[in-house]
């Protein structure tokens, strides 16, 4: 998410789908793992407090699964971070080191 | 969750944890499978349009797992449940009609 006040990134199963329990088993596994691969990497990116991991879905029915890095000082603690005032874009630096250290921590 | 506006239940892993990405990797899958389980029964005990499930744990550290069934007519759609308005207790017998579909659908 281009919203600098979390680091927010957003699976998408690419399967047409609207909940986890509509995907098949091997594809449920294969999301749990990929959330794990990527909270990990997004703890370890931003030292962050708390990880918050949802799939909501109310408004785009897509499934999706946000993973959002949280600290104490954000902007909506302890709230969720879901219609929090405005996004606010990321500098292009900070967007690139973020990304940088995301994509390096994937697996290849 | 006692409160009538959304049916919602919360997993409570037995273990002491914070993330998800905190449980070995058995416990992980033992979760999804419980969140399966438990979402599948809500959605067939309340025929909703969209389940919400979502582990944020700011408040309670304790790693907790909402599952929240939403209708497109309920009190907070379609944002999510958290921090809307003062919950609405059940009356026993509603209470205990959705338990019982709910328990039912548990593996014995």
């Amino acid at each position: 998410m281009n919203d600098a006040r979390f680091p927010w990134l957003i699976l998408v199963p690419r399967v047409e789908a609207t909940e986890i329990i509509d995907l098949a088993a091997p594809d449920r596994a294969r999301l749990l793992d990929e959330i794990v691969t990527v909270s990990t990497a997004l703890r370890n990116a931003t030292h962050c407090d708390k990880l918050n991991v949802a799939a909501l879905g109310n408004l785009v029915r897509q499934l999706h699964v946000h993973v959002v890095a949280r600290l104490t000082t954000d902007a909506a603690w302890p709230r969720p971070v879901w219609g929090i005032g405005e996004a606010v874009a990321y500098q292009p630096a900070d967007r690139d080191r973020l990304a940088g250290q995301i994509l390096g921590a994937l697996p290849r």
